[in-house]
């Protein structure tokens, strides 16, 4: 069998670490790859991500230029959080005979906040006879896969509580902001009214997808973001925090079913959470028969579990039936340390 | 849409608790109930399983007689605990063209203790276009299923360790005996060496199953089972264990591959382990790229997580593949709250 051809559309932090992970694993073959930084485009793929062999590949500005005279089977799209931006660049790939697993937190159920261009891209591809996932640590894994998968053995399930507790030191700049790190708790107000200050972008998505998996009806989902106000000084190579600013953004989610809570999720992400004897992990509590109590400490770290939850998800997105599909509508997604393609099966229909 | 039509074949502890189960879900229907048992032969299903309502099936005393002038779509097999045993019943049925969910413990990957009735089986579920799985809490969630999804994230995996700390108290002298429980040092080792003694059924497939999904390839498995020997007087109805006699098994089993232990799972059993200061939980540790420590404290109950998984586990093997299949073959199985049949989809070829 040949192997797995994969396109790589966006060679950030999330998308060159990926192109990495798919270099180190038997099946897998980069075979085009688009990014739109100048200091980027006409470089082999392999310097660009770090590696110290070629991989061939010259950085296109453009899918287009990327996939003139050539297939995938799989593109990784890299690029944005949000459905409405990378809506038209899975339309292109689906267009160009390819799969698309994406990271795009909103993709890891797109009908929470954009069911008209779930339902576009879902048309599209099933009329094309690929497939569409959204996946990544979270959501895509912690807070929704793991969660309905903790369910397996339950009679009934009253209500889910749950709190990724991580640690921001690692990021740049970029997240710095949109968590609001190292602003005053005004400044940090006036950015959650502006909408500069996101927190998490998952959490609708996360219950959203559980939602539908135990066949429950909500009536609403409730979010809050609130400062998580620092008692002593924290700094990392890109922000500095002096006691009484902010080190973080603690975001919360509240589904309501019949105008009770069945989810109640905490995500409070800050710097050096151990400055403040915070202990990171993932927690899930299941209130149901049986009852559940899961405790994953330190938590799955961000950045490499969403590389490896994509590049995990590549055989399942092939196998799947044709449409835009969810972790929960494919066989469990694990680690893959033989050779892809024994994964690969015929696409279902 | 009719309700999902259900056979049930053994109605003891999980067999009864997985026919009250399906008594309570929305869109699952009894239609045959067969068990050897003369108390309960010729009486209403309703009636041997506890129920204040009649369910209009007489218990048959075999299969062919309960599915007499009716079809099912499904049979929960809770029998026996060995593919030798089962494997004419799941024939049979498969015959009368239902698809079958059994609890026996090595049929959650049969082709670890029977790779020639596990080929049987699989050919036979395509010819008749059905599907055959075997799951329950263990082997079929924490030692496995839980395991493999827990990999989601990582890039790679070097070692997997394990351990399932429960509590025998609620079971009966079957369970007692088959664990060592109430036996002198010396009984429990000739036990062991006799066979008596069989500790957990499920080390080989649940290891069997994680290294087919990893794709791993195992030179052996080791097993070992010990005395857990009490420094205290503890008692359940049914047995009574001395200071210096055996509460319970330690049972453990180590993987290999190239050489190396690739796996290390443990699974003590006993009963009031509080008494010992042990603390029951089910625990993985998954060294790899990311690490993960994972607690589920206590531990998920066997027989309720037993009965939840093959009940929740019905819409998918509905909806399989013909064949035999395997936890790791299908999508998420999970806690069902609504009405099973919004999860029946086109069975897939």
């Amino acid at each position: 069998m040949e192997n797995v051809r994969v396109a790589h559309w966006g060679l950030g932090a999330m998308g060159g670490g990926i192109a990495r992970l798919v270099a180190s694993k038997k099946g897998l073959e980069s075979v085009a790859a688009v990014d739109i930084n100048p200091a980027k485009i006409g470089r082999d793929l392999g310097a660009v991500i770090g590696l110290d062999r070629q991989l061939n590949v010259a950085v296109a500005p453009s899918l287009t230029e990327a996939m003139a005279g050539r297939k995938a089977d799989v593109l990784m799209l890299a690029t944005s959080s949000f459905v409405r931006e990378v809506y038209p660049q899975i339309i292109a790939a689906l267009d160009l005979g390819m799969n698309v697993v994406t990271i795009a937190e909103e993709m890891a159920f797109p009908w929470a906040n954009a069911p008209e261009l779930a339902e576009k891209i879902d048309a599209h591809a099933k009329a094309k006879g690929l497939s569409v996932i959204g996946t990544g640590v979270n959501p895509g894994f912690i807070l929704d896969t793991l969660i309905i998968t903790l369910t397996m053995g339950c009679h009934d399930v009253k209500k889910i509580r749950a709190a990724r507790i991580n640690d921001l030191s690692p990021f740049g700049t970029t997240v710095m902001q949109t968590q609001g790190v190292g602003t005053t708790p005004e400044q940090f107000a006036a950015g959650v009214a502006d909408g500069s200050i996101v927190g998490h972008i998952g959490f609708a998505e996360s219950m959203g997808l559980i939602a539908r998996a135990l066949g429950w009806k909500l009536d609403r989902i409730e979010q809050s973001k609130e400062p998580i106000v620092s008692n002593v000084y924290r700094e990392t190579p890109y922000v500095k925090v002096q006691p009484g600013m902010v080190a973080g953004c603690r975001h919360t989610a509240k589904a309501y079913m019949n105008g009770e809570v069945v989810m109640e999720f905490e995500h409070p992400q800050q710097i050096h959470p151990q400055l403040a004897n915070v202990e990171t992990g993932d927690y899930v509590w299941i209130e149901g028969t049986p009852s559940l109590s899961v405790a994953n400490r330190p938590e799955c770290p961000g950045g490499l579990g969403t590389m490896g939850a994509a590049v995990n998800v590549i055989p399942h997105v092939i196998n799947a039936r044709p449409g835009l599909i969810t972790m929960a509508d494919i066989p469990v997604t694990h680690a893959i340390c033989g050779d892809v393609r024994d994964l690969i099966g015929q696409k279902q229909v």
